[in-house]
């Protein structure tokens, strides 16, 4: 491109103009040769690329060339390392460049409101502050090698079932204080170069036309500038989705839609102006991408040892009764690996995150590999393909754990199961699973369970019954190693869950309505997502978010807090009390104590990864801003931080709080502005106002028969009732041909009088 | 009054049909000498008449004449009595002849969406049959006296924070299947004279003027053609509230509005004949009451010892460990009764329902006089006024219950804890009452605990320490009585809790969001009230809706389960196989088994309370109708039965079900409307509109790269993809400048074309 986007847009056509805002194909923009702007390829991507294996045929059911495959989302979303994010975000740029795609469509942010979401498998967490920094952070990483990033899917699609005929009812509050707030972490901390709008309603409207998201939100109020593109097919009406601010339909070429923007602009139904500004914002995308051609197309590193490091960072260590783990030669000279998905493992979703693997870690061939000559290694598949229940390979297994020292059993998820399009049916293991685990539990006290699954599991049917628990996610093509490596000690885990692991699935908070209904999906549970939900109800999850062990241990010491200015800082010691080396996840929850509003018990404002020698300290800070006291005030459409009492809990898990301080914060205040229905409790909460409304009361019991004194009993009883209500009540005979309405004007105005004075 | 209404009609001024849309004072319509209209007397009472003392003074805070108080709504509605109801409407209809009383503004039928509600204790129950039931037959009881009743407050006023500036958000099924159920049950059932619509606002408009419900739905709807009149003050736009179907403005005489309508109508912007129908309304109430002024006013019956049956009817035994009541004085010749309700009793709540008994029966007297010479009682105060921890009483109480054979704690919520205007803060006992209970249990074994309250209680602390729990709830002036009696067995406890009694506050479904916030109140457990919640939650409670012990039991046999067109009718034997005369309160409940909706797991549909002698049996037929097998569809706007198979489950609690049947219920089906928004699912279904599909889709794939074939691949991943989104995903190169709309719009019309042929 050798003119800039404000020069070319002079020598656009409309009909170009219009041209230009949606794809040439399915994956790549419309150039316009004339002018010399080139298109923009982009491909699907959260962990890892998905590219169509030739550019003649970019389909969509087509084939893919081999790509490095990550974690996905809530695997990697379990590493809390902002650090790893950034580095796979800059080795998918790397990549991303080798394979001359310009654009990933990636990440996900979604909050996970429900675990039988069918793509929860590529979003991060259920906490908007983790999404938030882990997100960013992996955008930085993929922008930083000049590819552009697309996060996504803006906003309220947190399920699969007719979610593109089906409306997120979010109220406000909700929406800003969850399903908002990773993107506007996301969008000010690492400027996306896109923002994939979702393909449902929310609250009535489309995404992909929704003036409230796209324009009041996300461009005046973040002050976004980047490209909104639609998600596949999200588009519905295509000049509504212009003037919200939709800048590009993907897949093109929507010829109709084409002619329909160039008769909505001729006949006057359409600015130019407005479309100009999505041309525009294309072009500078367009800009944004062929400006960094020059960059080094050759980088080529070893992507598959960066897979592996990842996958070791988001396995967790669920449980470690008596230390069973991890496996010592002396102890395990024998062990029995159970369950196909020890050679079968399951890496990755399905649908358009599927990727195509450069190569697979089998986790049996790593395990073998680790016990060398130490240890002897038994295989028996455990379960069979179709997961209906064979008692036959039950029994087997069962010699197998039997005779070996320690059995280690692969379980999981089914294929199926996890998918884009479906939601789960169900988070428990399959029947066969379970009593698979009850019947090798029976007879090998040393068992060790590893699961795979995108989403949470519910595991009350056996957890009591095996000392260890290990959960791998769906950890990429470098899985196989890392859990080896956890199993023998040679990563010390790390991960932390990244969502709440219920005991059973009607105790999640979304319970009560998981789909949607005739085309309404209401968010009930409001706020209350994860563990703002288990906080809120006294409810005990199997394991709670931000839970998972290590095999060291860590002590808090030494807090302090204080503010400063609109900013508070808080500081700490944390030691490694153990005998390995090993990484804790700090992390820092706020508690509002004085709110009049209801507020969760806590809420996730800061974490930090920390690795530590045995016996080495360190002092950790962490600097708060007012907003992370604050909560969305819908009377004042903002965020607001109560003056009050704050406690700061930091812990190891949100159920494992080590250390709390608390401090009066004080971020100011406004005066009390009154109004028809402003209530008798606000009205004696000012010494003015209350005066005023005195004098005026004792006016009025001189007409009446129900006298009103603002004594304790009086406004004890009517505190709640609006002052035009009190007189409703008690001052007819007094108002006569005057309306309530008129005596609390005349209150006001005499309240302003008196402040003014 | 000697003319009919719409002679009256003509002979009005404008000026005086406005002046009749408000009342003359508190507790009074404005008469209208001239034409010989009288005005219409009315005054509050749910469980009695709160009528003042004087006609001069009629306050709302004056003084008040005696009247028979009977048990409040949560008592009497766990009576679970219909006839029960009828007769103390009819003695409450009675009773207001003689006191002048034209309209009684009562029942209170809303349900208890929190035990927090500060006026749950008005409330029947938090199930709509039940409530409806109840409602219907103490309306027609009253007003077949001739006296009028006034059910409220409708609707959607569940709580008293902040009620009269906040919105109750309610979406449509929610509302029509749980909160307006009960009131159109009772519409239908019993057409009372008058609705008194509530103080808040519904989804954003007064309920004093919200057409949604006054007119759409309680007019045109269910065809109501009474009085509709304000609850005191609730009027906001006076003219609004008129168009809406607000009659009758209480209190007046609000001159301002009267002039407000007449310029209203002066000025074109209400229209006469919209007042007229108000006015006409008004008229044919006060033609209705004073028809009736002929009838008896002398009637005097014992009101007292009604009260005393109502109140033992209420009364529920929660839990009876080794038989340990009745009282038998071989084994409980001295008796300890502790704590100052003994003596002091709480016959009802706080407000406007609040009545001045004709006499207060005392537990403590009623006891001594039942134990007579046979059993000595010894009393002792327990807690102190304050509810303040004081260990001296404590002692004093152990050292009473030790000494005795027995001991009987009453306890319960504090006289200021529950009221109109105030929701409760917890619904656990005061702290000195707990710790009371656990040290009198920890010396007598046979620690017998009587609670007062109107509302479900916590009892985890305490609860597993005592055998016998009776509920007196806040049972009116007999419930001293009645307590005794159920003490010593000469009532047979029959009242069944028509609340659940949660194992702790936070259990409770409305817990996520209580209270409203900045004038929205967002209710959010939808349909999942009560015990609907705690069947989906998997959730147990402490005691569960629908239970109640009996000195007898009962068996429940031979249940027989037929359709016959749209009736469907259940019949099974009742048998009382215990050694006591008893009463069963026998429930009927529904479960869907295939709805595509999420429904509450089942839902209560009728219910009797039979009496039988020990050995007796009896056959207990009930007849449900296509409704009680509906729910409401929105996408319809009206009820649906399913066709397909549903469960009948008989039971003597919500969770004792003894006796379940099945059966396929068809209720008629419709083909598919389609549109354009029609998933691929729905295409697909339609063997005809399949055809027409896969025609269409041949034609596309010889344009296209990703072909389409609807295959059992291609349906599972794409069935929730409306076809509109699939041809906009895959029929892009083929569509061209024709757009997806107008592909569909053509299939559409072909599909027609078939069916037509």
């Amino acid at each position: 491109m050798n003119k800039s986007p404000d020069e070319l847009l002079k020598e656009l056509t409309l009909t170009e103009k219009a041209s230009l805002c949606a794809g040439l194909n399915m994956w790549m923009t419309k150039g316009i040769e004339r002018l010399n702007i080139p298109p923009v390829h982009m491909y699907d991507g959260t962990n890892g690329i998905r590219k169509t294996n030739s550019n003649e045929e970019m389909g969509i059911t087509t084939e893919n060339v081999p790509a490095t495959c990550y974690p996905t989302g809530s695997a990697i979303g379990s590493s809390w390392n902002t650090a790893l994010l950034h580095e796979v975000g800059v080795a998918l740029g790397q990549e991303s460049k080798t394979m001359e795609v310009e654009l990933l469509l990636g990440p996900g942010v979604n909050m996970k409101r429900t675990p039988l979401g069918g793509r929860n498998f590529e979003y991060y967490s259920e906490d908007p502050c983790l999404t938030g920094e882990l997100g960013a952070a992996f955008i930085n990483g993929i922008q930083s090698e000049g590819v552009g990033a697309s996060v996504k899917h803006f906003a309220g699609n947190n399920q699969e079932f007719e979610k593109m005929v089906t409306s997120s009812e979010i109220d406000e509050r909700t929406l800003r204080e969850i399903y908002l707030s990773a993107f506007e972490r996301i969008i000010k901390k690492s400027d996306p170069w896109t923002v994939m709008c979702s393909y449902n309603l929310l609250n009535g409207t489309y995404t992909s036309e929704n003036e409230h998201l796209l324009n009041d939100i996300l461009r005046e109020e973040w002050g976004y500038d980047g490209v909104v593109l639609s998600d596949w097919t999200a588009v519905n009406d295509r000049i509504r989705g212009l003037k919200a601010g939709l800048d590009l339909e993907m897949p093109g070429p929507a010829h109709y839609n084409a002619k329909a923007i160039v008769e909505a602009v001729q006949e006057g139904k359409l600015s130019e102006e407005q479309l100009d500004k999505s041309v525009s914002r294309i072009l500078k995308l367009v800009e944004r991408v062929t400006g960094n051609k020059a960059a080094d197309r050759e980088a080529n590193a070893d992507y598959h040892t960066l897979a592996r490091k990842a996958a070791a960072e988001s396995i967790v260590l669920l449980k470690n009764d008596n230390a069973v783990l991890p496996l010592r030669p002396e102890t395990a000279s024998s062990i029995a690996v159970i369950g196909r998905f020890a050679v079968k493992p399951r890496i990755q979703g399905a649908g358009s995150a599927k990727v195509t693997p450069t190569r697979v870690d089998i986790p049996l061939d790593e395990i073998k590999e680790m016990a060398g000559t130490l240890a002897t290694v038994n295989y028996t598949a455990g379960y069979p393909e179709d997961d209906s229940v064979n008692e036959d390979l039950i029994k087997e297994s069962v010699t197998l754990a039997r005779n070996a020292d320690v059995a280690v059993l692969f379980v999981g998820q089914p294929e199926y199961a996890e998918s884009e399009m479906h939601d789960l049916k169900d988070i428990e293991l399959p029947e066969h699973q379970v009593k698979l685990i009850q019947a090798v539990a029976a007879v090998q006290p040393k068992c060790i369970v590893v699961t795979s699954s995108g989403s949470a599991l519910v595991m009350r049917p056996w957890v009591q019954h095996v000392p260890a628990v290990i959960h791998s996610w769906l950890s990429g093509q470098g899985m196989g190693r890392a859990i080896a490596e956890v199993l023998f000690g040679y990563t010390n885990p790390s991960g932390k869950l990244s969502e709440t692991f219920p005991v059973k699935l009607s105790d999640n908070p979304s319970h009560m309505r998981i789909r949607g209904e005739n085309g309404k999906l209401y968010y009930r549970e409001g706020l209350f997502v994860g563990y703002r939900y288990y906080d809120r109800k006294e409810l005990a999850p199997q394991f709670p978010f931000g839970h998972g062990l290590s095999y060291t241990t860590f002590a808090y010491t030494d807090l302090e807090v204080v503010q400063h200015g609109t900013c508070v800082k808080v500081s700490f010691q944390l030691a490694n009390t153990g005998k390995r080396r090993g990484k804790e996840v700090v992390q820092l929850y706020v508690h509002d104590e004085e709110c009049k509003w209801t507020r969760p018990e806590k809420e996730l404002k800061a974490f930090a990864k920390v690795e530590l020698d045995p016996g080495e300290k360190q002092t950790i800070v962490f600097e708060l801003e007012e907003r992370d006291f604050s909560y969305f005030n819908t009377k004042y459409n903002r965020w607001v931080a109560d003056t009050g009492y704050f406690q700061i809990l930091l812990g190891s898990s949100s159920k494992d709080i080590r250390i709390t301080g608390r401090l009066h914060c004080d971020f100011g205040k406004e005066e009390i502005t009154f109004h028809k229905f402003s209530l008798l409790s606000e009205w004696v909460s000012d010494p003015a106002a209350k005066a005023v409304l005195e004098e005026c009361l004792n006016e009025m019991n001189e007409h009446v028969i129900d006298k009103v004194f603002l004594n304790e009993e009086f406004i004890g009883f009517w505190e709640d009732f609006p002052m035009v209500k009190v007189f409703q009540m008690f001052g007819q005979t007094w108002m006569n041909e005057r309306s309530p309405d008129e005596v609390i004007q005349e209150l006001i105005e005499r309240v302003e009088r008196v402040r003014n004075n």
